[in-house]
């Protein structure tokens, strides 16, 4: 099978869909090499080739730590995605919680990514009972609707910190304060927070993916309070405390530690020039930002376009090089909000020169296609 | 925390544990870079970033199936472990053979590496029945014993084609005759015969780890025929056919394919020039090898020293920069064999002046270490 086209250069696209991949940093794949090409042994021989890799990877924690303002008392399992992380988390309060002692109801939201429904339907089908909180005309999670729902058997609340896709972040402060009055367990998927404003890690749980902040795909984190139940998911084997088998992946991780280094560098910029950038790239893009009101991501837009499908829009804008999304499967999908409107998602390695080019460009082809809606 | 030593120098070493890891070889580590800084998009996204892996991603399968002579018929999940792999083989028997038909008896053997005995122990705690298949003398799977265990229940046999300590090679024709007989699904852990030796996927599961055949870490693969349950374990998107949720890992996949190519065109070396210098190895040394006449892996050797404790050994070898193994945890440990014996493993990078060497400086120390014994 013959590619029709030639692989994308750099600087022949203009890349404003982070949602779903970021570009890994320097630090990130440097910082890999040695333990590609060297250090390459298992951290778990009984040799120098193991025990060299424990003192590599003492130090290399603390980066990942700080990016979410864990303690040291926090437990940490590094995996390799975001969505085994939430799968571990789901695993176990169902082994520790749902069997154990019975409780067996978990609240997830609406507006879930594929990991989080998912993980709550398999839990369904082993028994568990699951309730989804709605959200209310802001995107946000209706914290009093939420608190209805809890009830003594509730094991789990599991929410998104922020919609990857319109950028809205979530009540995060109320919920935190709601499953401590009503000692319910709380896990926040951090994957589209973390690195994009400061936080500190409060909940039982945190999960994110490594591929969303500049590190490999093949590195994700879940950290978990001090007495939170905490069980592998993936069997096999003594590593890291016996949390999860396989054998460490120590270049992912190094790359995950160096990329949350650059992630904690770069929080201001996100916080002024990636703002500055998106609020540019909103008023010259001739649209309906949504939620334009509610406190949002830094980088992220969803912005609507009258007369125009989602779809085709994507389309031609694939086309002509400007890369965005409208989302995967199950909730996490714009048309569940608006069938008119595209998700763009920015970087620190996002350019203003890019923006404003992106802008003429969307603008023109919404105009083409308004025209061919229009002449139908 | 401050390192008493610096890192391992390639070369001040004779690493004989390729048991525990291998090297990465240059094509896998080189075929990863186009994929850590160009084409670093999601496989999943809707856009030319994500649309040009799946052209480059089409062809590198191939490299995969013809290292365990795969027909295209199978199915293939890309994992990040042999491990999750295996979790995710187990996982599926109990989906969909114990929980939906009530076959809920699952025969492993009592050489089986930590993955298989933990996911065993998992599907027990959840109701399953776990039969243990005894070794006889020669290290071998005593296929009457194991037959005798079989019965309607019966939904799984795991077993592990070789013993990654000894070396053992399994009786898995015979085997595979008993499981097809039967009417029973049997899955091989191939970690430690994939590469070694030519053979072809006939069992309904195969899984191995790429970190054992000079691949990457955070590399694994699982086949399964057609028809053969298959479900995902980490759930969380449509990715890999709705197999396996988090997003691809296309540089390590890349490193996968590449190394599977490697280990093809390697696979006469393994039988020619690994098995002379492992000979070698085994006839300067003076020991006793484990399983002599067995038929054992190209590249593996266990040997047992008169009057000298394995733990003492292993840790002295290390000090002197040979670099041997015991085994982990469960089953996978020397000492249920013998506890005087030490597990040595070549690889196609191991030289014959390493041998020669390593196999000296194993004789001295045997010597001072049988001397202090018979001071005590």
């Amino acid at each position: 099978m013959t590619p029709s086209f030639t692989p994308t250069k750099m600087g022949s696209m203009i890349y404003l869909d982070h949602h779903s991949a970021t570009r890994p940093c320097e630090p990130a794949i440097e910082r890999m090499g040695p333990f590609l090409k060297e250090q390459w042994g298992a951290s778990f021989a009984p040799h120098r080739m193991g025990q060299e890799l424990v003192f590599a990877l003492d130090t290399r924690y603390q980066m990942i730590y700080d990016l979410v303002a864990a303690s040291e008392k926090d437990q940490f399992v590094f995996t390799s995605s975001g969505a085994e992380a939430i799968n571990q988390v789901f695993w176990s309060v169902f082994v520790e919680k749902a069997r154990k002692e019975g409780k067996c109801h978990i609240i997830i939201s609406q507006i879930e990514d594929a990991p989080v429904m998912q993980c709550a339907k398999r839990l369904e089908e082993l028994g568990c009972i699951i309730k989804v909180a709605p959200v209310d005309e802001n995107g946000q999670i209706d914290v009093e609707k939420l608190a209805e729902l809890v009830n003594p058997r509730t094991a789990l609340i599991s929410l998104t910190m922020a919609h990857g896709l319109t950028g809205v972040i979530q009540p995060v402060e109320e919920i935190i304060q709601l499953a401590k009055e009503k000692n319910v367990l709380l896990h926040l998927d951090a994957t589209y927070a973390v690195g994009k404003y400061p936080f500190i890690f409060e909940s039982d749980y945190l999960t994110f993916s490594g591929d969303r902040i500049h590190s490999v795909k093949g590195s994700g984190a879940l950290f978990a309070k001090e007495g939170a139940p905490l069980v592998p998911f993936i069997l096999g084997g003594s590593e890291q405390n016996s949390l999860r088998g396989g054998a460490f992946d120590v270049p992912s991780f190094m790359a995950l530690s160096a990329a949350a280094q650059q992630a904690m560098l770069y929080l201001d910029m996100m916080a002024l020039e990636v703002v500055r950038l998106r609020d540019l790239f909103e008023s010259e893009v001739k649209g309906t930002v949504l939620f334009k009101d509610t406190m949002r991501l830094p980088n992220t837009t969803a912005i609507a376009f009258e007369k125009v499908h989602q779809e085709a829009l994507l389309y031609y804008l694939n086309r002509k090089g400007v890369y965005a999304t409208i989302g995967g499967s199950y909730a996490g999908h714009l048309s569940k909000i608006s069938e008119n409107a595209i998700s763009f998602s920015l970087s620190r390695m996002t350019t203003e020169e890019e923006v404003l080019k992106a802008a003429a460009i969307i603008n023109e082809t919404v105009l083409q296609l308004q025209a061919i809606s229009e002449a139908l």
